[in-house]
Order: structure tokens, then sequence, then C-alpha cells
């Protein structure tokens, strides 16, 4: 085992799948690894070969240039895989083991991890807060877009699944647990989704769909979407959703139109600063969060797991590049909302996710379109997901998906 | 509208429909009228037609002769209604509204109220907090297995039904928030039900079944229903739960069968003290409780609408007749279990029950096999439902269920 | 009983003591009524004889002309008072009761009342959620620095203090409950603040000081206030707080030299909208949120009582006018901040609040400073209050303060 | 360093220091170990020279014979040391740090701990979830009455204070955060305290005097602790407690001449399953419960941290010696009453404590009456507690506490 094929960013627009090295217990140097990092050993780490790593919006903000990363970054931090090697330190997990990885590395070890904090550990990472695999400026830790990958802190970081055969047959729903499912859940429990509530939300990419598949799991009246993209609003209505088309009108009067009243109990942010104005003329930040105050009636609450960034280079003018944005704050406090912002702690939400996959209570994978494709399509998948395609791409590297 | 024919208490094991007043905004004296509470003047009240008024389990407590309620107690505390008169304190409820009656009355003006506790509300009931129409010792407010019957603080206590006609065509739903609906979820909630969670409910008649309901409502992964009675259980099969025949096997056995570990995250004791033996042997009050603690895991919490008394002159022995329990206590310390008691506060959930029935969400009428009949038809539903069919009754006193 | 002194608003700068009418059980017209409230019936109501009733900052927005407040509207929304009429629809509150307003005017009846968040009540503001005494644009309810002002919903709103004697004797400590001290303390709860929590308060007004108190009533180890005016500070410093110049340095170093590290686990905003940039140059409304989301620790919540408008005459660009902030959310959302805004429902904490001070836990009227002064002295007390007096001025209109 | 100095359990009634073998990095056989635990390795851990170690109330449970204890088992859960050794998979812990041990131990990566349920963590403890040093059947952990002491995981489980010399310091206050000081908090979290609450605590042992403490430090307005023991009562009155002496009358008359109604929000048990009769007679195991279901107000909660055993070979009857209570378990749901039990997950709170120790807010050392003694006087100590003292013995077997 000496190689290791992967998804690496090459210029903006531009991922290749390259040849890189098998990973070894120890954080080596290489594009983007910060050098705090580099040498970091990694007794407690697990090597996993990867079965499922999907293709994340978050990763096009990187791919599309809109961030610093460098040439040969390798992509991917939704990994689920099976552990081949386990460090001298790790005691629970098992070679064999199918395993999901939280998409925020943690180390199990620091004030934030004892607080169930994992987006922001304070161990990983030795710029600030928070981590994860292949990402810009978040320590360095390798990508999972490949065949093997390592796992730092495996026995605190994996999920492991309770039957390999049983994990292999609902492959496309549990590879889901690493990011958007988790990811959209939190949207939905800190926008204060529960039995009965209207939720509305913001963008109809996949974690949209993950967003509205949460908020139906926990019991919501009603969950409308709403996006420009006929193709995405046909998916969030192919599993119960009422959708809005954008370009076709005020969202309060369809919001109204579909409940009788202008307004949501919860608001969900799926979008986040890579924000279209809704009539047209390019990128408008503050929209999402400006139109959620707008229709959330008083007394709700905002979940915001869309990305907003500290510094885009891209941005459409200063306030945007240095990560300001113009938001009606005033309209927020005269109805007393409150607002949740930040990566998800999956681990917080992973377990009770997998169960009720397993269960069969939920079919996260076609909600949100999961579709499998090899890892040399990788660079398809990319640019049909950047086009607007309404389909989630999972990565299959090592054939584990062929059955599914 | 000089009259009012109404279902009451005669004698242990019988009740019988007999004419009654038209209520006034007044609580007049009467069968088992707290003294304290004969003349109370009622002008924040309302009158309301009965659209659909339902047994229920408590009420057979009555029946069967374990309390001292006294003969000719109109029974009754699921009600749901049109409001036909309101008094002058009535501001927001109006005339022709259909409304749903919590089944435990309260002031919306004291602390408990204003801190959500409806369920023991300190101004309704001279004895003690808490109180519930038609029922022994609870302040005397007059029962709703009637034609018509008389709810006071209407504005606070009554829940309008957004629109007529789609409440009347969900009406078999929708008379299941009066009570055992919310009581039910009152159970998963407090037993901490959750996405994901997997869940014990003992006792499939319809508290259990709404139990069940609500934890599948709130994303529970499994839910399994246990009780000796196969129709009941059958019922409980019909929409998801799995079941466990006491009869033929110890709990825990059963519970690994399905899950493949000895252990639930929840238990929900939807049985209460007239709990049977589950060897034979007549009543066992503490069966269930000392069960739950033996099947729950631990860091679980268990949920205990199931109502057990201060005093039960039926009672298997002394320490029962005054309420004591033999508990096992030292078995729910080891496993740091926690357990919630009393009246479930109807007005925290019937809200947003409400909305999941009306948004087609949940069925709670067909889960709980919902059957309306006649009010002179109530002796029969009451001698059926001590037998243990696996039906709620309905009564249908003015005949808008007919369409139903 | 024909006539009431009151201190009402003149033009930008000016208050003045007028003679206005006895209150009656209606809300007639006068300035700044709602026109859907004018004729409104109050049978529910209490007319109360005005105890203590304090200046607030926010009646200073009205007196500054930042906002279309009509000449003559009556001021005052924080009111202690003695009960001396009842409408005929109360029940529990009594003649000689003395009681605490809350400012937020409730109607105990609507779905928000029912859920605690009686700063957003449905029923009194036509206009939109929530309403407030003696306040521009909040549905017209007469103001309450007068000599007796009218309670509607008086058995909801009013908090009956159990002994007469004793209330009066810390009554200069309960006349903060009206609001200061419950939105000082909401803003410590949703900032996170619990035993141990490291706490830093922006602006030490008498909000800031109530939100000091509170977070240490609720076991901060450490309480940081910030602010340029040095008598406030040195208030703050007279109970414990660690302070901070504003005018001498950065936050952040400053904060380290207190704890040893540059960030705190939670954020207050007791400023709002008018607050002032830290390196001159006039008000910079965004400023207070954008330090906050600096110096506020991963993972750590703001809680923002202090008040943000929708519109704002006199605000000092186009945005502001408008209640648009330039805010760095990219901050807030890398370290997975959370935000809750909103008027603080008095309602969720004045009793527990009355608790602690009646048991002498709690010395609020020393911490932030109380002074009583005649109701003539009121035009006095604004302008000093307005220069940054370190005081909060409480009126006495009717002499019960004489003795405090 | 070839040997360690221990207490030691040796028969009913007697303890004695003895020599036992310098900790290595695996679990050797031992008294007490749990033979799934022998030969375990344990490269994760530190081995730390004792500061301070306390004797508990349950220690004495096992000296007082009534547990199945093995002789020469070394006693000890309440550990504060530094740091002198640490394993090969420690990397975050240093050698020098003065560190504070929960005495639950736990493992930091398995469900249960993810979830911060560290008292019944499910790796440590071969028969059950759940452990602690130096018990018996919690899986054969040494205990730290002891110059050293092995913990594992020690990442996870320590808490590493900011500072030496301040840590040194306050050490006779940050001694109690390995026990007692988190377990009252917890019972007084479990059962509700906040701003403003009333609470009584049953007992004024170490545990129910940190209770009361905590409960300030949460903002009660009133903390009754009542007890036989004149010496503890004057303890909790020394800090501002009120007392109740259980030998002079009824409990609920007390309260109401405290209070002014017989009743509190929260109650307390920090007696647990020795509880002696309110009126002689020797041993009630159920008596606290009952008295604390009698006294909580209706919707209140009981945190109860006093142990109660599934098995007690000394039980006063053969209930008792099952773990079966008689509970009045009616009166408990007619109030509405909830219920907490189990260890305290200490990790949950030893932070937030130690926060408020250093910055002064608390002074639990002296609010228990902590008393430093030699490891030669364990014996003494044992007795001294046993027979009642007021004072919680805290053993200073290498010197560091001459100063303090």
């Amino acid at each position: 085992m000496s190689g290791n094929r992967a998804v690496a960013y090459k210029e903006p627009g531009k991922v290749e799948v390259i040849d890189t090295d098998y990973p070894t217990f120890e954080l080596k140097d290489g594009p983007g690894v910060n050098p705090a990092n580099i040498g970091r050993k990694v007794p407690h780490g697990a090597i996993i070969r990867t079965v499922a790593t999907n293709i994340c919006g978050s990763d096009q903000h990187m791919v599309r240039g809109r961030t610093t990363a460098p040439a040969n970054l390798v992509l991917g931090h939704e990994i689920t895989g099976e552990v081949i090697e386990v460090g001298p330190g790790v005691e629970f997990v098992k070679i064999g083991d199918i395993v999901s990885v939280p998409f925020n590395i943690s180390c199990g070890r620091c004030r934030n991890c004892k607080e169930r904090k994992t987006g922001i550990c304070l161990n990983v990472n030795p710029d600030r807060p928070g981590s994860a695999y292949g990402y810009v400026d978040m320590g360095g830790w390798v990508g999972g877009q490949a065949e093997f990958v390592l796992v730092p802190y495996a026995d605190w970081n994996l999920l492991v699944f309770p039957d390999r055969d049983h994990a292999l047959e609902k492959i496309m729903d549990l590879t889901m647990l690493s990011d958007i499912f988790p990811t959209g859940f939190h949207g939905a429990v800190t926008a204060g989704v529960g039995v009965g509530s209207t939720v509305y939300v913001a963008g109809a990419g996949p974690v949209g769909l993950a967003a509205a598949t949460s908020a139906m799991l926990l019991g919501a009246a009603a969950v409308i979407v709403g996006d420009m993209n006929a193709d995405r609003l046909a998916q969030a209505r192919s599993f119960g959703c009422e959708t809005i088309d954008l370009s076709s009108g005020e969202i309060a009067d369809q919001i109204e139109q579909i409940l009788g009243v202008p307004e949501v109990d919860c608001g969900i942010d799926a979008v986040g600063f890579e924000a279209k104005g809704l009539h047209g003329g390019g990128e408008a930040p503050a929209t999402v969060l400006n139109s959620l105050m707008d229709i959330t009636a008083a007394g709700g609450a905002l979940g915001i797991p869309g990305l907003y960034v500290t510094g885009d280079p891209g941005g459409v003018d200063e306030a945007a590049q240095k990560g300001s944005l113009s938001l009606s704050l005033g309209t927020g406090w005269a109805k007393s909302l409150s607002f949740t912002t930040g990566q998800c702690p999956v681990m917080k939400y992973n377990r009770g996710l997998m169960m009720a996959i397993l269960h069969d209570r939920v079919h996260i994978g076609k909600n949100v379109n999961a579709k499998a494709i090899s890892l040399d399509d990788a660079p398809r998948g990319y640019a049909e997901f950047d086009a607007g395609a309404a389909t989630k791409y999972v990565l299959n590297p090592n054939g584990y998906l062929d059955a599914a």
C-alpha cells in the first residue's frame, strides 16, 4: 500500500485526481498544512479505507477560487470508511469497523470537546478553534476524497456502525452522517423546530434538503423550501416539502398562500455568504438573513448552517471582502429573534441520526438525490454540482458502492 | 335550551345517561362540587356545545369504584366543542369557534399557569393544585360527556381551531388533543425521547398508543409497546410499533430480540397504579415502574403519565391503599435514571400537536382506533373499554360526528 | 380623584409635568394612542397609585428626538404601585396590594403569552407584537410617570408583593423589577451566564449595571463592565465588577490583563443602537456588537438587551436610518456564536428576582445607585441622566418613598 | 519510588494505613479488582502525587460493613494532586500540573462520555456503567487516600488548574471539586434551583453543606438545611442557611415558620439509604424521600445525590436488603414532581466551580469546615466523621497542605 489516489484542488475552477502518499500516523508537510502541525504524531489515529466520500458545497467555495486554498490541496471532509489500521493509542475502534467520520476534527480532551462543542475544538488547529479535513486554513489535515485517509483521535471521532452488512446496505444514507445530515439537523434544531412548527428553509441544495428532512423528522407541521433552481425545488417536493420559487414573487406572499399567514415559526439559512440577490444583480450576501428576519414570526429563531466567512477576497464589495454584512438587525430585535451560527458539532447528532436511518425512519440519501460516481469522475461531479444539479455526488474510490 | 343530557356515574360498575341542567356562568352545587367552589361566578367562561367527548381510562378508575366519586357525578374531561355562549369577561374566543378544551382546568393568572404548569393551577381547586372536569376531588367542575359544558377562563383555556371545516374534517384526530395525545406526548417528552431514541411504552391502551404515536412523531428510531392484550398490541403494530406480549416472556429478553440489546433509552409508564402483575396474581402496583427501571439504560429517563394516587381504598394491601409503592430505587439510582410524574400540562403541547394533525403529519385517531358512538351508547362504551377493547370511544352528543 | 399629574414629552430635549385625566377602565384617545385601540374597554384592568416609577434609558431615545413620539405623550413604563381600583373582570388582585408592573403589556390569552413570550404579546398593540406603557408606536397605553396609571389584564400582568410593609422597606430594590433588573437578567441568561462564567458587559448605564448584578447572582466568576464614563465605572466597581475604560485601550487587551486571556465566555450588549464609536467620531451603531463578537470566545453567546430599532430618523447614515448595521457576521460564524435580541419578557423572571430581593440576596437599588426624586423634579432627572449621571432616577409621585 | 502508603479498609469499623505498591501504567490484581480489569494497560494514564484527598460519607458505607468490600481495599475517590508521570498516550496534561481528579472514572470515548454522562461510562467497569477509585464493585481502580495514585485517561479526566501557586493557595476549596462540591451542585441543579428558589436540603453532612452552598451560588432566595446534628446545623448557619432541627417538630411546620408557607420549590436528598427515622427507631430508608415529597411544592423537583443501593446486606428488613423502598409515589404524582438520581457527572460542573473558587466567589472549604490531617491520622478522621463531627477531613499525605 504505497499510494493513495485523491481529488485535489488545482486552480480556480479545476480539480484533478492526483497520486499522493498513503497516510501514516503522522501529519506530514504538504499543501495547506499549518506549520505548527507539521510532524504532529498521531498514535491515536486510524487509517480508513474510504467507502464513500461526498462532494460538499463548501468544497465549491475553494474550487471557485473564493479562498486562499493552495494548489494540490487534497479535498474532502465527508468521509465514511472501513478501519484498516489503528495507531497504538487506539483502544476501542477495531480493524474492520465501518465508521462515519465527523467532518469537524476534534481531540476529545479540551474544554470545548468536553462540552460537546466539537466544531470548535481547541487542540487540532493551531490558528483558531475548529478544524476539518481537506480544508483551507483548518490546520492541514489531509482530505478524504481519496482511497485512504488518516483520522486522528479515532476512539473519540469515529462513529462505529453496529453491523457491517446493515451499514453497507444503508450506505447511501449513512454517508450523509459525516456532514450534511447533522449540519441540516443542527440548522433545524437551532431554528427551534419542534413538533408542529412551520419552517422555511432558504436554499434547496444538499444542506437545505437535509435541513428540510431534519425538520420533518423533528415533527414540523409544514416545511417550505425556497430556491431559484427548479430541479432542486422538485427534489424538495419529492419528500413532502412545499416549495417557493424565489424568482416568481415575494417570499412572504408565497408563504401566505401556503400557510394562510405570511410568516413561519423557524427560519433556516442553508445558503450562506454566496447568496444571490432575489431580483438579479449578482451576489448579495445579506439577502438571505434579511429575508429570514422578515418572514420569521416574532419569537422565532434562525438556524444558520450556511457558511459566512471572515474574509472573502472575491466578495462583491469592500464590506463583503472583509465579511461584513448589512443586516436589518432592528427588524430582528423588534421581533425578539435569536440567531445561531457556526459549524455543526456533528458528534452531538450523528448517533441519533444513524439510529433513525438504520431503523428505516428517514431516507436522507433519496431526499438529497445521492448518486455514486467513481473517484475519476470527481471533476465531472464538481462541475455538475456547481452548475446546479439537484444531486449529491458520492465518490466511490474503493468499489464499496458498486452494489449500492 | 333548558336541559342537558349527560353521562353520570351511578355506582361501581354503572354509568347512566341522565338529565341535568343546562350550564350557566356559575358553578352551582351538585354531586362532587367542592363547597368552597359552590356559587363561584364564571363571567370568564364559555358554554360549549359538545362536538366530541371521549371516554378515558381515568374515568374507569371512578366507574370501577376505586375512588370516592359520588353518585350522579357527571363524567367527562376530554371535550371538543363549539362555542355557543360567552361570558362578559371573554374577549377573544368567539361564538361559533370550534375549540379543544384541555382536560386540566387552569386560571391563567396564578404563578403555576404563568410558568406553563397548568396541570397544577392554584386557583381552580380549593383542595390542592390541579383540577379537571367531571372528576372526583378536583374541585367539582361539571363533566363534559354531555350535550353542553361550561369552560371557565375561556380565553386562556380554549384552543381555537383556525378553520371550522378543516377542523370538522379532522375531528376524530383533533378530539384527542383534550387529553390523551398531549398526555402521551408528555410521557414521551419527559422520557427524553428524541430523534433516534429507542423507546419502551408500558401499556397499549389509548394513552400508551398516544405515547407511542408521540414517540414516532418525535423521531424515535424504534418504539416497542408491551401489554397482555393481543388486540391492543395489534393496534400498536398497525402504525409501525414493535410489540411485546408480556405473558410470553421476560421484557428484557424480548427487547433484546428486537433491538439486539436488552434495554431502551426511554421508558414510558402508560399504566399507573392499577398495574397487573406480570405473572398473574392480581394487581401489583409497583410492577410497571420496577420493570421500567430494569429495562431502561443507564442515563435514561422515565415518563410517567400513568396515574398514581394518594389513596386507593381498593388497593391490594395496606401500602397500596395509602398510595405507597415498593420501588427498587437502588436500581434506578445505580443507573442515574430520572423520573417525571403528574398530569400533563396540556396547553404546553396542544397547539403544536394540532398543527401536526391539521398538516396531516400524524393520524392519532386512527392509531388509537377512535370510534364514534352516541351519547346513549356511553354505558356500552364504558363496558367494552373496561373489557379491554382496542378502541377509543368518542361520544357524539350533538350529531357533529355523523359525517366523520 | 379627578386629576393625574404626569411627565410628558414635549419636544426634543424637553419633558414637562402636565395635568392629565385620572384613568378609567377604557383606553381613551390621546397623544400616541393607536386608532385601533381608542375606546378599548379594560374591565380586566386595575388602577394603580404609583409608588415608584423610574426614568429609563429608552425614554431618552424619545426625549432626544430620535423617534416619532408626539408631543404630550405621557412617559413611563417602569411602574410599581398600590392597587386602588379594580375592574369587574379582576378576580385575584386586591385593592391595597403593592404590585410591580412589567413594562411589557401582555394579555395572558394569546399564543405568545401562553408560551411566556410576553414581550411580543399579540393582542395589545394593533401594529405589531409587543407593547409598553408610555412609548411611541407601542399601542398607546398611557405612561406611568404619573400619580395614577391603568394596568390592563391586571390578574395576569401584576406581580403582587407578599407583604406590604416588607415591600415598602425594600422598595428602592423592588422598583427595578418593572424593567431593568429583569432586562439585565435576560441579557445575562441569554448570554449563557452560569456558575463560573466570565462575562463582559458593554455599557455601565442602569441596564448594564443590572446585567452585571444579574451575572453575579447567576454565579459568574468574573464580571467585567466597559464604558467611557468614569462615574458609571466606579459604580460598577462598587459591587465587585472589574471595569474597562474604553477610552484607554483595546478591550481585548484590557480583558487579558484581568483574566489572563483576551476573551470572555459571555457577552452582553447593554448599549444598543446609540453606541458611540470607540475612537471618537460620533455614533457607530454596529460598534458594540462587532466588538462583542471579537472578544467573546468561540462557543459563546451574546445577550442583546440593548435596543436596536427598525427606523431611526436621526441615524448617522442611510443604513442606520433604516436600522441596518454593518456586522462582521463572518467573525461570529467562525466562532459558532449565538445571539438573542429583543425586549425582555419580564414575567419570566420578575418573581424569582423579587424573591432574591426580599430574602436580601441582592441589592439592585444600591448597585444602580437608585435615587428618589419628586415628580416635579423629573425634568432635572431626565437632564442629569442624559448627561451621564451614574444614577437611576426613581420618581416619587405620591410620597411613598419619603421614608425610603 | 518503590512504595506507596495508603488507607485501607480492614474490617467493619476499621481502616488502617498500609504499605502498597507504587502505581504503574497497568491495573494489577489486588483487593477488589474486577477480574476482567486485571492486567489492563493504562498508557493514557498519569501518576499523581496526592496533594489532598478527602474522606467521604460514601467511604463510610464500606467502613461500616454495609457492603461486600474486601479487606485491604485501598480507599479514596476524592483526589487532588500533582502530575509526576504520564503514560505515552498522554498529550496535553503535563508533569507538574496541579489537577483535580473527578471521582467518577470515565474513558472519554464511549457514547455516555460523549453525552457528558461520565458517571455511567461504559468502558471502565466490566460489571456495569460507572466507576470510581477505591470503591467496592466499581471495577477495582485503586483508591487515592495514598501518597500516589494512577489516573487513567488522564487527558480526559483531569482538570488542570491554570496556575500552580494560586491553586495551592486555594487548595482547601479546590479539593472539594473531586466530589462533594459538584455532587452537591448536581443535587441543586437537578432539584431545579435557580435565582429566587426556596430550597430544602435534607442532611447537613458535607454533601448537604455542599448542596446548600451550591444553591446559594445558583441564586436561591432561601436555603433551609435539616438534620438532627446540632454542630452540623451550626455549620450550615455559618454561611447563611436557615436550619431545621428534625428532632424538634415537623419539617413542614418549621419551614412555614421560616418562609410563611409550609413548602419549598426544590428538595435535595443529601442523606440516602442510611436515613434515620425522624422519630427514633433506627434506619428508615424511605423517610427522606417521603418527607421531601411532602414538603416540595407542586411542580417542584427532587435532586437525589444521596446514595441508594441495589443491595444492602445490613438493611433493616428484607425490602431494604434488596434496595426496595416504600415510597408514597401517589403524593409525588399528584404534585407533578420529578426526581433525578445517580452519581454526579463531575466533569459537567467542575470547571465552572473551579472558576468560581479561583475568583473568590465561593468558599466551599470553609462552608464544609475542611480540616487537613495527616495520612496517619486517617483512622481518627474516619472515626470522628462517623461520630458526626461537623468536619470534612482532608488527608495530607505529602505535606502540600502544611501551609494551608
